[in-house]
């Protein structure tokens, strides 16, 4: 499926201008047009799907090990220290077009203690809560396999 | 391979106690002692490989659809609107041992804005260092395959 009013679904089609570093069967890959840093790349699958919860199973390996490739890639291209990969499902996901984010990251890149404003909590209600929903959705799953 | 020093690797064999919250046979995943939010995960291969660039091509399949089923639970589990997930490679990461985050998201749960303090740059320069970094990757694994 492809959408007309998704910019990324454009791009995809060649249809919309993009800095493409990467296209194959299953995927393209740009340059975001307001990076975080340089080098700052989007991968998507070239079928619409909105967020990761939709991928279906049989593109998981391929968009990851393309994401490998890319996380690879830009650190070398860039000379960078390392990656962050990341994918914002629905809160912060300005294209409803399944992305993943990869940024080239260096020490000291001011980056650092913004990701992750911690926090202390019980975890034991929490741990459980998540425990039940897994077992209902791998419960779905098979029923719907 | 397993590292004796590695607090993920004492984890993943019990040696170290966690709230962990779904186990398979390729992959292990806990509650983060310090989350972002309530309810984010942290999701590690069994055996130890430092980042997302040393994962053996096997395991991205199975390792992004554990993250899918995660993504899934953690929003229904929490109640959430969204689902951040991210790989810090070696910058920003603070155990070396792969570790996917996957933190439920809120609408205004004060994350926004956070992430992504943008830049315009000139990309043309940048775009053809990483498809030729992309090029070199895709040889060196051609050969070694």
């Amino acid at each position: 499926m492809s959408t007309n009013d998704c910019i990324f679904c454009g791009i995809i089609s060649h249809t919309l201008s993009a800095d493409i570093v990467s296209e194959d069967e299953f995927s393209v890959a740009f340059l975001d047009h307001r990076p975080v840093f340089p080098g700052h790349v989007l991968l998507c699958p070239r079928e619409h799907f909105e967020t990761l919860n939709d991928l279906p199973a049989g593109l998981a390996g391929p968009m990851l090990l393309k994401t490998q490739l890319l996380a690879r890639a830009v650190e070398t291209a860039l000379g960078a220290h390392g990656t962050f990969v990341a994918i914002n499902n629905r809160v912060s996901q300005t294209v409803p077009h399944l992305h993943i984010h990869v940024v080239p990251r260096r020490r000291k890149d001011g980056l650092r203690g913004f990701f992750w404003p911690r926090q202390k909590y019980e975890n034991d209600a929490v741990r459980e809560q998540i425990r039940s929903a897994i077992a209902r959705e791998v419960e779905r799953l098979s029923k719907n396999s």
